[in-house]
């Protein structure tokens, strides 16, 4: 029987509480006993990469209390009963199948009387389909020539997400042979967005995917409208260049105005939405079909370590429970998320979105407030360009701001060059090595200004290549990473109640129906 | 007679202190008080913008106290003491005279031996000479052929800066008739960076600036030898394709492997840079220097506000002090930046530099520990886009994040289309002026998960258009923000020791000299 409990009533808190400051850093992780952290405190994850947590602040008594932690708050349990689709988003009465679009982990889930694993299923391979029609040729636009550019248009989880993977995939694409259309994003109400897109392209080789769950989102339709008016102008019939990714039930189910519509359900939130076909349309037209199934096979590779109670083989639940302890235990307000990687580059920002809408919350999932901290600040930018903007404050900074790095061992687009006796891909590896033990160990100076005290605790993921595999595999990691925060902070991962009322204020604004500062505002900005 | 001191020695800032949590934001903000707020919480900024502080948590008597600070930290005798020439960045022992690239406020500066305005003036009109030989076809590639593209290469301040400064201007130039050159631009040595940028153009066509003041950063010359790899193998002249932007006294100043060199020199910190040749190279080819010379006189008029001692008419001065109010008597730790324009799109990752690397220090400008906090964490993304993402935490979270809007009455691109009775742009400034009141207000609901309990403060930069001018004045305004809150913190705000020990372990890991953890590291990541 799973109960959910709010942290602060865990006996196991109390105990984690009670090793606050235990460990170290500088100490440690210097000399042959650092090394042995190393090689011990590494979990292995999909693809044979591994989540190193050497440089985090804890050690074999802490990492004990965190597994009792996991137990007691039955964090596998909840798991299991996620993936088997309870309704764990309690807020919306909500089953929570977004790991259903990439694997079948354990009983059958049939919702609305349909088998969910088969619904999502469906729609890849009609996705896949139409990808491989588009790629030979046999879908083109009124003149018969081939379509070379998809633009996605949706906004948060139907924009962030699926840029993030499309970039990471851009060079790996190009370099295996499997690069098929360049695929542009238009988010922003901002028109500047849109134009700035359009000028960018042929149009009449262009094909369009709007992402709506509901059908009603303000930005996607006004962006719609934009684009349909551009089509028009170019002498184009619209319903020949856009598709649809929705809802069975949106308005945008059925209609002619798309030459395809494909389909998620409100059981995958936006922002866990990579894996379904708000991400797999744009990808599979961009790099095909193989390549997006790959992404998901590596995803559910993850999704089934997930399921490990024991937490030093479990690396998504252990990142969770150690970001627990820095938060809730020591304290730190923010985390960064640093990839030695440019094709990464958006990664941070899909990170952000996804952490800070999951647990940016302050009542737990009945609805009371919660006496505790819970999701921190999440920010971050590609490394070693990081190093070179606001490293400077990770590392003398008044707060400790604890780290997530990436790394891997090669480049993905195999061009590379040697200056000064190493690789620019050694270069970068040597760097983010570098930047983990200036951080945990730091280095004394007599002078104060360029002291570095250490004790700024990190962790890093490595894996060989960034591969479609392995980029499912970090995306399921930090979903199931959050998924389990959420568990522990007893809140609903889930929903997002917070975006609401600036909707309706705005809706409010438009209609001139507003008096007091937020007239006088509105006034200001000429509305 | 300046004197420098700690923040916790002033007496204002105990009084400052003892100010905490006086203003209840939906209270104040609610009903005409809240409309009155509006109206004279507005500090007039460059070009007709405003700064407007009405949903900060201040009040006259916390206006008073921080006048009182400012006048007790002598700021404005500080400011004069900067462009006059004295050695601010006492680390380095240095002059600090970015200001002096866009304007002569206060005496002749004279240092070795040169007037530095002239010298950069000087500079300004070689790079603008420059440009328009390039734009009227009298400087072309080896075939007599126009240049078509200008790719920087450079990391950290000779990256972000210019790079946001581009993407600012693109869609204004594009409409304004003054689009000359597309600009890219390289700075990871993740090699997939110029891989990338390269397969993306026409390299025969391509002019590089390659930008390091030093002459001697690693990333940028690995991207330069990576560069120069390709051009060779396009079977062309590498010296006719490449600039340098760097000191006098640099191995690439009198090279001949560049068909021109441009300077600066240390008394312009890279985060610091955009307004010199740094920006003004890239800037002047990619719109003509006509519109780098718009940008400079923005920013010189934002400089001048910022020496009026009257704090209510001192944007850049009332913005450093509302914030220290907030870091420091409210115990913020983050604060976000969210400009309502996707042409501002990279401005909040140069804000995060120039903020986080100025400010993220423990240590005053003599070397001793201080004993309160300094630099916050920056972060943001353009609105709309992050409502749909980490504005749930914004609103609901655990943790209150001061924010910084920004937003501008019209677009740049002029194009717009009309559905459900608004304008794009109309919806951007209704969201941006929505979301203020949403946070300051909050809004009761009977169900706890869809409460919002308000009291959560922003400010707001509001302009015309995002023009040049525009943009110089925003840049200086947050580039004095921080340097006045460095004053305050008693910081030097203009080295950056932190970044130092990253890259002695680089060398070292390259070297093949470690042991313990970091060969332990190095030899996980294949080094």
């Amino acid at each position: 029987m799973i109960s959910w409990k709010n942290l602060d009533t865990l006996s196991s808190f109390s105990k984690l509480n009670a090793l606050k400051n235990r460990v170290n850093l500088p100490e440690v992780m210097a000399g042959e006993n650092g090394a042995g952290r190393v090689a011990r405190y590494a979990a292995p994850m999909a693809q044979g990469m591994q989540y190193n947590y050497a440089a985090k602040q804890v050690d074999d008594e802490i990492l004990s209390a965190l597994a009792e932690l996991a137990k007691e708050a039955q964090l596998i349990e909840k798991y299991r009963a996620l993936y088997n689709g309870e309704v764990i988003n309690t807020g919306e009465k909500r089953l929570v199948l977004h790991q259903l679009c990439r694997g079948q982990q354990g009983d059958a889930v049939v919702a609305d009387g349909v088998d969910k694993r088969a619904f999502y299923v469906s729609q890849q391979e009609k996705a896949a389909e139409f990808a491989n029609r588009v790629h030979r040729g046999e879908i083109t636009n009124a003149k018969g020539e081939p379509f070379t550019t998809v633009v996605q248009i949706g906004i948060g989880g139907s924009d962030l997400g699926p840029r993030a993977m499309y970039l990471a995939l851009e060079n790996w694409a190009r370099q295996n042979g499997c690069f098929k259309m360049e695929a542009k994003f238009i988010s922003n109400v901002d028109p500047d967005d849109a134009a700035s897109v359009l000028k960018g392209i042929d149009v009449s080789r262009a094909l369009f995917v709007l992402v709506s769950k509901s059908g009603t989102t303000l930005e996607t339709l006004t962006n719609e409208s934009f684009v349909k008016n551009a089509l028009k102008n170019a002498g184009l019939d619209a319903s020949k260049h856009m598709l649809a990714v929705t809802s069975e039930t949106s308005p945008l189910a059925k209609s002619s105005d798309y030459l395809a519509a494909f389909f998620m359900d409100d059981y995958i939130g936006g922002r866990y939405s990579s894996s379904s076909c708000v991400g797999g349309v744009v990808l599979s037209l961009a790099f095909g079909p193989e390549v997006f199934a790959r992404f998901l096979n590596g995803a559910a590779e993850e999704d089934a370590l997930a399921g490990n109670p024991d937490i030093r083989r479990n690396p998504d639940l252990l990142d969770a429970l150690i970001g627990v302890y820095e938060r809730n235990v020591q304290g730190y307000p923010a985390t960064a998320v640093l990839p030695y990687s440019q094709a990464l580059s958006r990664f941070p920002a899909h990170l952000q979105q996804l952490d800070m809408e999951s647990n940016g919350k302050s009542v737990n999932r009945f609805g009371e407030p919660v006496n505790y901290v819970t999701g921190p600040v999440i920010f971050g930018e590609p490394g070693t360009n990081g190093q070179h903007s606001f490293y400077q404050l990770l590392h003398q900074g008044t707060d400790i701001v604890p780290l997530q790095f990436v790394g891997f061992r090669r480049n993905q687009a195999g061009m590379d060059v040697e200056i000064q006796g190493s690789t620019s891909q050694q270069k970068l590896c040597a760097n983010v090595a570098a930047q983990i033990m200036a951080f945990a160990c730091g280095k004394y100076d007599e002078n104060p200004n360029k002291n570095f005290e250490g004790g700024r605790p990190s962790s890093i993921i490595i894996g060989d290549e960034l591969t479609p595999e392995a980029l499912g595999a970090l995306l399921a990691h930090f979903e199931n990473k959050v998924m389990f925060q959420g568990f522990i902070w007893n809140v609903n991962s889930f929903d997002q109640e917070g975006v609401q009322l600036g909707k309706v204020l705005a809706k409010r604004v438009l209609a001139h129906e507003t008096d007091g500062a937020l007239k006088a505002y509105s006034d200001l900005l000429d509305i």
